[in-house]
């Protein structure tokens, strides 16, 4: 590959660079900050001296992942599996990632319909331990069903136990979810969630900062934490004990201003004990998805009928308008009755439907979409909604 | 009865109000300010004008109660059933409660060996449902019995459920308890709890505003609850549905600048739901004794090594004098060995116990009470220890 210039150079410099920099390493984000892409991606390929701010020895290791490197193959894999490669500028890149400064993911790795963008736009991330209890995955799946029914996209790590039970639950309301994975998005893990994962990257959206074919380590699973907490407008926790890793998501969370919340359970149950120890902390303590929305919807959440879409109906992508254009105009549908009116699959109407939820176009009550009344006066009038 | 002066007749007066005016009435309590005692008794017994603030009818009903009060005859049904008269002033009366202002109690009945005014400085409320769950019934007593065994004194409403888990629990741990009834301490209600009211008169204290043979009614409770609030540091609400009774228990105390606690329990139990509520406001979570202790307990309590006692040994009563002088000088020794040092009961020495802990000369850890370092430094010393 060579350091060249364009679009297409700096996309290949960033799939290079999430080939050879660990998820979160802020050494590398400030290399790229302070030497520009194509420059790092030149020294790593071995061409010039060592960047600074590593020893000699990290600096080979470097290298020696920069040598075996072939960005060009990661994308045709990728591409194989499904799966786009998002860097930061591009259309559908959640701006919030930005507040990850350093940290910054170099490039998402992206499988699924909708765009993360908008997705990302309005979502809550719902995480817990893995070895949860039967009453940790009832709270998670109706949690997240609430959520899923609200309009709302739940983000977890797809993990087994309370992140299972959380995308399951918004999948079986006929919501969104997205899966942030640790590992490679066209290598599942763990593997005995490959089915549901899968399932995920057709109703929703599998992410990941490692390249194709990557395994998940124990601090990649801490790093992928950052991502959830900063991609999501606030994060629930169900269930943790003390010490657990999800409890690390919901720190981050607050570090980087994002709402923290804990879903209270049993004293006597060390699966909350995690839980209870950050309600006596900073997180709100709420026990539905009603309360969970109050806190992270704004002020449009509360008094929808007064906001408006946020972008011109002639802007809208052509599947998002098919969509929008197969809503009645004057009552609730289910997204399987918009998928036929908009001749398109039901998965493809549901990613549609969030992202124009998400631009305020129309609004999820329980199991039926409607346009928001400011949508609605703008197709009456034919006016521009903003 | 005379409108006399003196002490006599200040608590004569004291105990015809408690017959006449309902408890938490803040217009007898502001006559009681703005007339002075005598005065008031004067005119509630039909000598003079009506007092402002009640109508016609009110009045009528309040000089009737007076015509038929008879003190002097309440104090010896009192004294039969071995319950005394505590005034405002007395050195019994525990100054906190005059934070109630108008609706401050008229006096109190106090039943049990202890001081009220001791017992109530180191003393937290724990209360809630009546028809609770097995979890709360748990969580109580545990909670009790750890409050009790870290020198605490546990406040409650001698109810069914929460109240009766509480009371038992710390009476299990050999600890002080009080309840607060309704009703006259001399008519234990519920009457289910007869022998658990009696059993707390013998270990610790009962305790109610109603003269003797008075009912409980739904507004005696709710009143009953302020001076819960207000006698302890802090109040936890263990399980209460929404507009549960101990709910307006912790506003109560949230008002009055006490500490307000609950603790969580499943979302999916209606049991909890008013805690959690509670929770989502001012209220701090807690999930065991150690908790409750750490936001209740002052200074001293987070470095007992630093404070000494309150009140020199030479101004002891001789029964504590004698529990105190029961203690060892070099370790910890359960209430039964100090009772037989002390030639008393075990139920005697816990009384004083409990007040020496107030006092800062013992401390309690887990079955064993222990001289604190202040005061063996004065026992050695033979120095006043203030």
């Amino acid at each position: 590959m060579s350091a060249g210039e364009g679009p297409d150079a700096e996309l290949l410099g960033r799939v290079f660079l999430s080939r050879v920099i660990e998820p979160g390493d802020e050494v590398g984000g400030r290399w790229v900050r302070e030497f520009g892409l194509p420059e790092v991606v030149r020294r790593l390929r071995g061409d010039g001296a060592a960047l600074p701010g590593v020893s000699g020895v990290r600096w080979a290791g470097l290298l020696a992942r920069g040598a075996r490197a072939e960005p060009e193959r990661d994308l045709a894999v990728a591409r194989a599996a499904g799966a786009r490669f998002v860097p930061p500028g591009h259309a559908e890149w959640p701006g919030q990632l930005d507040d990850l400064g350093d940290a910054r993911p170099l490039g998402l790795w992206v499988r699924g319909r909708p765009s993360l963008r908008m997705w990302a736009l309005r979502s809550v991330a719902v995480v817990g331990a893995r070895a949860c209890t039967e009453y940790g995955t009832h709270v998670a799946a109706t949690l997240a069903a609430g959520l899923a029914e609200r309009g709302w996209v739940v983000v977890s790590g797809g993990a087994y136990g309370i992140d299972g039970a959380a995308h399951r639950g918004a999948l079986a309301a006929g919501g969104a979810t997205a899966a942030v994975l640790a590992s490679g998005v066209d290598r599942p893990y763990p593997r005995g969630h490959a089915a549901l994962i899968d399932r995920i990257a057709e109703q929703g959206l599998v992410v990941g900062e490692l390249p194709p074919g990557d395994h998940p380590t124990p601090s990649r699973f801490i790093l992928r934490n950052r991502v959830i907490a900063a991609l999501t407008r606030g994060t629930v926790v169900v269930e943790a004990a003390c010490r657990s890793g999800s409890l690390a998501t919901a720190r981050a969370a607050q570090r980087l201003g994002r709402y923290t919340m804990g879903v209270p359970g049993p004293v006597t149950s060390g699966l909350s004990a995690g839980v209870h120890e950050l309600l006596r902390g900073e997180a709100v303590l709420v026990t539905d998805a009603a309360e969970v929305v109050e806190l992270v919807g704004d002020i449009g959440e509360l008094a929808p009928s007064r906001t408006g879409p946020v972008l011109p109906r002639d802007l809208l992508e052509p599947a998002a308008r098919a969509v929008l254009a197969a809503l009645p105009g004057d009552r609730a549908a289910p997204a399987g009755d918009i998928a036929l009116g908009a001749r398109t699959t039901p998965d493809e109407a549901i990613a549609r439907l969030y992202e124009l939820r998400a631009l305020g176009y129309v609004e999820r009550h329980g199991d039926g979409w409607k346009l928001t009344r400011q949508a609605m006066i703008s197709v009456r009038t034919g006016r521009r909604p903003c």
